[in-house]
């Protein structure tokens, strides 16, 4: 019996797609054709995920709880997910997803993203209560302090050349490095797939008046900003918190989509382009979904963030996750952690949880 | 006929509730006592909350699209809610929403927050593109910065005394003061309700050999975490970011719900100990959900946390959302901002929006 839309082969749009952690590939499953039953199978082998990543996309189908797991059905039936091994559950167009699925998930620590019917873009997220913040403050202090902010918007620069930037330049030159750079990369495709290109031009509020190709790259890019908003919540970073973007809360977002825009994005579309006019926003989406799932670019993204955000020597890794219900430290102007859940007045010390004292204090 | 689960008169868990902003009274409406009609009416007249706050909570009901607003159903009926006039959605126990209705909501930058079935329980959250960052922004400053970190640490605990605080104390001092008070307040509600107390202790691995009063003490926290969570992420800024609290994603919550828990939790839970042991954990959290309706906590929380963390002369109210299409700014080590969507290679200038740059950049 064939179960829900786990197989489409031959089909642009993935309809329920695992991607495994890291380059650990799970026995039998194999993303691009399976059957219904190898997957619910390969499903309940997912390794825990407090240390790795594991996405699930479903589309076309009613998400509920199952006991301690979620389940997925449609009318040709019934496929369990165990929560606990995930990471991301994206939730695709035609899903509907009840109360009691959403408590499973958030017991679990898993992520929700709704993923949009035009692309992969991101709705909404849940997180676990318990889950650490040490990733979201190294971006914060990162972000506030000026000269390590600086360094972050340099790092993000080098990470799109192949040479080392020259240590002289200033931020403006490499600004202008930049814009070449991208110039190029259009020239290229431009002749590569023999389209006239007048540059990025585009007016939101007259979006079928735009050329092909533009038209394209803003359906490209709409998928890869998806894609990027679910490795940067994943990955426990603030899409706020941006580095080269600022004040918006996506700003992070469009940083870290613009690592990847000349690499995945500016050829996808031009490629579509090529081939005709028909459905060329759809085509564009599904190309960029193909490319996604065929280059492991959420594997490749957040390993790409942490490296970003990582200094030697710095406060980075405080791992508040070994014991989960653990309250958590309070603030110390000295820069010493207080632990948490005691009395201060001095005539009691008892054990809290989950912020269930006063912060001070007795709870 | 009367429509999906508006009206609720004298039953403890309320269904349907706007909580108009401010002080700003919607006519005809009335949350403890209203007909589904009149509640359809009056949710058109909601006024555009980008500068105010509107929550409305639903429960037992499935939320789907409905042209540009979203539609409530049962098998009673139906009701259209416009979501671009609402800030926060919360859903209750028994909804079931679909993707559609998500992206409606998303659309309007209206939050989607699951409530849970034992109190008002967070669990996700959805978010708008292009809202502006400025709160989070200000409160990521604040948190790095060391002097001002304690500064509103210090606020924190001035919120909770009537007098001063003496400035020649020492954080450690503030503790031990902030421990006596809520000692007190134990003390004082223990003998309002002639119970007996013998300090704050449990044991989540043995939640049922608390005594009474610390069960009941745990579910009023619960809800009031909820709640708090509600009006942190209304308001734009992160969970993350505790100033008294530190490690954990939800460390400001802790922070927030601590301004508050003697005044609401501490005397509710009390009180229905008092009344008997009779479903006491439910008994307590729907007098919380009473509470925090008839005191209006949602519009008081959001204007102390504005207040909490504004600064004269500080770089807070950066108004990016005078045009919600704009790319945002890109960061300048000066601190000036240069506009986003510009090529810096001196060729061409263009217009752009929502991050379509690449932050540098030619588009």
């Amino acid at each position: 019996m064939p179960l829900p839309r786990l197989h489409a082969p031959g089909r642009a749009d993935m309809s329920f797609h695992v991607f495994p952690p890291g380059s650990r590939k799970l026995p039998g499953w194999h993303p691009s054709c399976c059957s219904g039953f190898t997957a619910m199978k390969d499903l309940h082998l997912l390794p825990k995920v407090r240390d790795g990543w594991s996405y699930l996309y479903v589309e076309h189908c009613r998400i509920d709880r199952s006991e301690k797991a979620i389940v997925l059905r449609d009318e040709r039936g019934k496929v369990d997910v165990p929560a606990a091994s995930l990471a991301v559950l994206m939730l695709g167009p035609g899903t509907t997803v009840t109360h009691a699925a959403i408590s499973a998930l958030a017991d679990n620590g898993c992520l929700a993203i709704w993923t949009g019917e035009e692309g992969v873009r991101f709705y909404a997220e849940g997180m676990g209560e318990t889950r650490s913040s040490a990733a979201m403050l190294q971006q914060a202090r990162l972000w506030a302090d000026p000269r390590m902010h600086l360094e972050v918007v340099i790092r993000m620069y080098q990470m799109r050349f192949p040479e080392p930037l020259d240590p002289s330049l200033t931020l403006q030159q490499i600004r202008g490095k930049e814009g070449i750079r991208v110039r190029q990369a259009y020239a290229t495709a431009s002749r590569d797939y023999g389209l006239p290109w007048e540059g990025r031009n585009y007016n939101r509020n007259a979006w079928n008046r735009g050329d092909p190709v533009n038209r394209a790259l803003s359906a490209a890019n709409s998928t890869l900003y998806g894609i990027c908003h679910a490795a940067v919540v994943s990955a426990g970073y603030s899409p706020a918190l941006g580095f080269i973007h600022t004040g918006k809360r996506l700003s992070f977002i469009y940083d870290v989509a613009n690592l990847y825009k000349t690499e995945f994005a500016v050829p996808a579309a031009f490629e579509e382009v090529a081939k005709g006019s028909d459905r060329l926003e759809t085509r564009v989406r599904h190309r960029m979904r193909d490319i996604f799932s065929e280059r492991r670019l959420l594997q490749r993204i957040v390993p790409d963030l942490q490296r970003l955000l990582s200094f030697s020597g710095g406060p980075e890794g405080e791992g508040f996750d070994e014991e989960e219900a653990r309250p958590g430290s309070l603030w110390e102007p000295t820069g010493a952690d207080v632990a948490g859940g005691v009395n201060f007045a001095g005539l009691q010390k008892e054990t809290l949880d989950g912020g269930d004292d006063f912060g001070t204090g007795t709870p």
